[in-house]
């Protein structure tokens, strides 16, 4: 996707061939800035300082760390320790144990002379599949916009809500919520995005907003507190959110607040959908409520804030007195009877064990033998 | 009610027996200050600047502006510039102009040289309904909580979540929706309180926040976004709010988010209670959604937080990049469907035509004859 006009991917390979280029995301969207990964000690930092977040992307950076060790030193021995440096920078991230997992056997099978080069080229393909998915994605879920643009008088824009990021900044490229956005944006059917704040670490505000306001998306920044009112009076069409993880029944696992919107959602007959990348779909869970933990994160995330001040400074403030209890729920669950439909790189199907078998026959069978 | 130990009420006459007491509360939650007002200007500058807000405490205030007025000049017009000048202080607010007739009333029916003394006796009285209100309130809401404690274990504490300040600082004592949290505390039913941070403006986060911790009121500052979870989880007894318009119907009008909360307390069976002046209810009114007007405020409201430094210095953030819309819906409509009961200062009725005009036959008379 576009920055001041310019595309980017979030995470790259530099013009030295070796070293890896990300955005800083903590610096957003006060400021633009990319850092050059040197080591697999910067990339584990950049993970664990969230410089990168998002699972795809995550992922991404352990790949690319891994390329890093390597670039130093091909024993086994220097991977291992990557491995296990990297593997730790997030524990709770599956992708990344998964793309380290996928790093380690690349470079298992071919000669020492030639780890370097099928490392960099492991990491790029879990890149690009990164952005397969999310396209195809983004196309199927293109349709569903179409549909409600198709009932709407010409140029009378389609509104859709989202929550939290679950835009390019969160993959390599494209994101998944906001693969529909920007295939429509591209496709030139009118859009208007109302873009949850997302409290308490602010993606939406401050991740969201920045991205389509790169790539000229129509958006208006909301309270998490004000979907439900411009649902009762018509103002959203469509609802699309992302998924940290989702059942094989259809639960689905996603940033605090989701299932609020889905309430309202459902309570105004507007539809829900969840943009799935299969990689997010748990197919060992059935129950989302019972079986998925929910991360308790620091009080200070929500006591706390950082924004920037009128000269240009970035400050953190505290909004909470001293003394009062606090206590920062990272997500929740909305049960698959709230979700209208799952967008995946297969195609939109029911969110329930029958859909979700209808695009992955082959890991239904899987996940029964389980 | 207290602060750090001390038993306030938001509103008095000062020793000198005219000028007028206020705490600011623009300064809360990071500072405790007191204002004195000695002219009409002043008290009408607190209500403009929100160093008094919440309606009661608004009439209130507007009482007392009128007082301050007469103290000065007695003649009929230093009065009406007087009523003038604060009825537009917060031109939207239906008890300041309610107080400010009444006060031209009292003022109106006494020879000029009682009229000073017949001003201050009817603010003084203003303030005494509104506490007796509130108190009635709060006792018929504690005989809810009191059902809870009892069929919990003995000590196990009642978890009640509120939305936004409908506390004693937006009343002259004790608040609304605070009523029977506060009664709960004084006659020893164990309680804790989650706190909503109310975005965008953070009334809960820091007004409430700060109330119950002046109170020794065991309490959770959330997002938002969390209560939804909570509730899912068995973490949520009971919601109590406030509310600032509410049809003869029982559709509520309250800070944005109230909607969403009753969404989830229905979809999770917790009862889902409204703390009811009878002042607040709108007898002209039947359907929320449709007559109600919501209230559009600055973007900067959203867009932009004050907290405090580290240093103790209180500054101003941006959280929204420049360039992003924003909009700012200050208040929403949850329809009497979803609301449990009313919490009324003679007693708590079904949110419905029905329940209100059981406990207000005579208001009843008169809606129908509008």
């Amino acid at each position: 996707m576009k920055v001041a006009g310019v595309p980017y991917r979030t995470i790259w390979v530099e013009a030295d061939g070796r070293s890896v280029g990300i955005i800083d995301q903590t610096k957003l969207p006060h400021s633009f800035e990319t850092v050059t990964l040197r080591t697999a000690e910067e990339a584990a930092a950049a993970i664990r300082t969230m410089q990168v977040r998002g699972a795809p992307l995550i992922g991404a950076t352990g790949a690319y760390g891994l390329c890093l060790a390597l670039a130093k030193d091909h024993g086994v021995e220097a991977i291992e320790k990557a491995y296990r440096l990297l593997a730790k920078a997030r524990p709770t991230a599956v992708n990344l144990r998964w793309a380290l997992d996928e790093m380690r056997k690349a470079v298992a099978r071919v000669p020492i002379s030639e780890r370097r080069a099928a490392a960099y080229q492991r990491a790029a393909q879990i890149c690009e599949e990164d952005i397969a998915i999310n396209r195809a994605l983004g196309e199927h879920g293109l349709e569903l916009i179409r549909q409600i643009a198709a009932r709407k008088a010409p140029g009378e824009p389609v509104n859709i809500l989202t929550h939290c990021n679950a835009g390019w900044l969160a993959t390599v490229d494209w994101g998944t919520a906001t693969a529909p956005i920007y295939q429509a944006q591209s496709r030139d059917v009118p859009i208007h995005v109302w873009v949850d704040e997302t409290r308490p670490r602010n993606q939406g505000a401050s991740l969201t907003a920045w991205e389509l306001l790169q790539e000229g998306v129509p958006h208006t920044v909301i309270a998490d507190n004000a979907g439900g009112h411009l649902m009762q009076h018509g103002r959203v069409d469509l609802c699309i959110v992302g998924t940290d993880r989702t059942t094989a029944t259809g639960d689905v696992a996603n940033k605090i607040g989701t299932y609020l919107k889905a309430l309202a959602a459902h309570d105004n007959e507007v539809p829900f959908y969840v943009a799935l990348p299969s990689p997010s779909i748990d197919w060992t869970l059935t129950d989302g409520l019972k079986q998925i933990p929910i991360e308790e994160r620091a009080g200070a995330e929500l006591s706390h804030i950082a924004g920037q001040m009128e000269d240009g400074r970035v400050a953190t403030v505290r909004l909470v007195p001293e003394g009062s209890g606090l206590a920062n729920y990272a997500f929740d669950v909305t049960p698959a009877r709230l979700v209208t439909g799952l967008i995946t790189e297969r195609g939109v199907c029911a969110a329930s064990r029958l859909g979700l078998s209808s695009l992955f026959p082959e890991m239904t069978e899987t996940a029964k033998a389980l």
